[in-house]
């Protein structure tokens, strides 16, 4: 039995993580929970699989015998564990991410912002201390899958984007889009962040700087291609121009799965096949820059490093939460981004202490900026 | 340098296997070529690349010093040949390949031929004799890239084909359609012979058998998908309902170098990029029976086994050159085929010279009704 934690198990991605378990049976121990405010499902969680450590924001009134409100910081790092999911949102993934990684746990790191943030201090933490981070994000673990077996160096990793749900929407109306419409992702369930940052193509970028840490590749050997259906999750080019992809319906159980269960790949009938009986396309054009402005300016930010990319994710928050409140339009967000990059006085951001000052930091601007 | 042999030097796939040779100066020593008629251009061969054994059809009238006119099943078992390129046509490659094998060589398979015919008996002789096939064409390449690192059981191997020049010609003209427009591939450029199986779609049902043999998947468990841009050229689903596809522009010489090179990938500015900068379309549709009789028609041959698919390659070589001589139209192919299959008094085909005295049985019953 593998002896997990998963931390944000209130989330979607933690409970599709839950999903695998339950089809598993006698494969999972779970050995702690974290959540944030949802207590309700959080104790449902507890009553199925009886954890012995859970964490969440707001105490719980009172906690079954032997079951100990544990930080996750210190949950991940407790002897017996031996992998834990982070699929929290935000920074707050950062500090246990390092603390499970410094006791050499194996971490599937569904939450991009700890390696966007801080993915020179993560690679670093592999390598002293002999942890090691997973992709579940579906493209990071598509580019994984494809490099199985392959030793060769990388020519060129191609992460496609399905382009949002604006993707054909006239430019001049981006300024007055919805909420509502923003949240309408044209192919994958996901949080509210996550879709908003789909919509600007700010998740994007976080996957170019994710996959240049996970992989160390070259930031100029990583493109985006749009393509719409969402079937082809990323492709990888090898030295002799070979390109490999993988691909299916999209559903995230699948990379979840691989990530828990690597190297190993088991049936699962709950996670959808390919259907290969109807005619269908798949269609592929290159990122159209002008539309999708906030992928520019966060790749650029990736590529500055320091703590550039913090302020980024930081200032992203904010400005996500600003458009979905209305405080501010879609194209509000690239703007406060912007602004908020454009004062940064930055710092190498050689550790966590550094990186999370330039988050609150961010956060602070980026807060009163948006009002 | 590696030794290798290259039979069929003069054809299609042995000149691409050439210009690889020559792109990799200090890495290939060639050994032996064998052509068949195209002396001017064996002569060319043996001057840029001086092998010291040849072997062709018609003889030679004068040899270079040092040079041998050896047998080709010879050629392949000089002790010092480190690889064979079977580039070969039709059943001729068979014993080649079987004596390769028998002396532990590795063999780059091209010729599909010999593995549809013997697939069991190439089988047995890499186990007995330590030998190895390795593919050559570009579908069972795509799957043997898409397996490597994966120790998991294949779910279903999805095999690419691009539909040939008529996939989209109204049924009732098939009967008359030329050798001029069967010989226009959409995509592939190729000798005569299998460019005619691949507007029959034979071409695609080898490839069935041959998958089956190479990777010993069942039956059940291949799908032929229709897919006109030849851009992915196999995937390949695992227990997980995880798909890998390998894609690329079409392009024998990308198979034909990893063949080669295995398991190394070596950069080649010769070999044509995927272009992610103009968008395009991939279609996928799913095969029409109807449209290509033929393909079913060899599967079951293939799924019979025994002497039957050597009987299917052997009357589907004769009704190939019966079309493209105007004695037959293009609907014969299968009517000739059928019934030379239909008259088949099989035996089990456990060694090659029961497979080949079907082959010449099945060459004389099909070469007398075509007439």
């Amino acid at each position: 039995m593998k002896k997990i934690v998963i931390l944000g198990s209130t989330g979607s991605i933690g409970r599709q993580t839950l999903d695998i378990v339950r089809a598993f049976p006698g494969e999972f121990d779970v050995v702690g929970l974290a959540a944030g405010n949802n207590l309700e499902l959080l104790q449902q969680q507890m009553a199925e699989f009886n954890p012995s450590h859970v964490c969440c924001i707001k105490p719980l009134d009172s906690l079954p015998d032997g079951v100990s409100f544990t930080p996750m910081a210190d949950m991940v790092a407790l002897e017996h564990v031996d992998q834990v999911m982070v699929a929290t949102m935000g920074s707050v993934g950062l500090l246990p991410t390092l603390s499970a990684l410094k006791h050499g746990k194996s971490v599937a790191l569904s939450n991009k912002e700890p390696i966007v943030m801080a993915g020179s201090i993560i690679k670093d933490y592999e390598k002293k201390y002999g942890g090691v981070v997973l992709p579940v994000d579906s493209e990071p673990s598509a580019i994984w899958q494809c490099l199985r077996g392959e030793d060769n160096p990388i020519q060129r990793l191609m992460i496609t984007a399905s382009g949002g749900p604006f993707r054909t929407t006239p430019l001049e109306e981006l300024a007055h889009v919805t909420p509502e419409k923003a949240l309408k992702h044209p192919t994958w369930q996901m949080g509210r962040k996550i879709t908003i940052d789909s919509a600007t193509l700010m998740n994007k970028a976080f996957e170019v700087i994710e996959t240049h840490w996970l992989f160390s590749v070259p930031w100029d050997r990583i493109e985006v291609v749009v393509h719409p259906q969402s079937t082809i999750h990323s492709m990888v080019e090898f030295a002799d121009g070979s390109i490999k992809a993988q691909l299916g319906p999209p559903d995230m159980r699948l990379p979840i799965q691989y990530a828990l269960f690597y190297p190993h790949r088991l049936p699962n009938e709950m996670i959808p096949k390919l259907d290969t009986s109807i005619a269908h396309s798949l269609t592929f054009e290159p990122l159209d820059m002008d539309r999708y402005p906030c992928f520019g300016l966060a790749v650029e930010a990736g590529r500055r490093g320091g703590t550039f990319p913090a302020v980024l994710s930081a200032a992203d928050e904010i400005a996500v939460n600003a458009f979905l409140e209305g405080k501010i339009p879609f194209t509000g967000i690239y703007q406060l981004v912007e602004q908020v990059l454009a004062q940064h006085d930055p710092s190498p951001g050689r550790d966590a202490e550094e990186v999370l000052e330039a988050d609150r930091w961010a956060t602070a601007l980026a807060s009163k900026i948006a009002g």
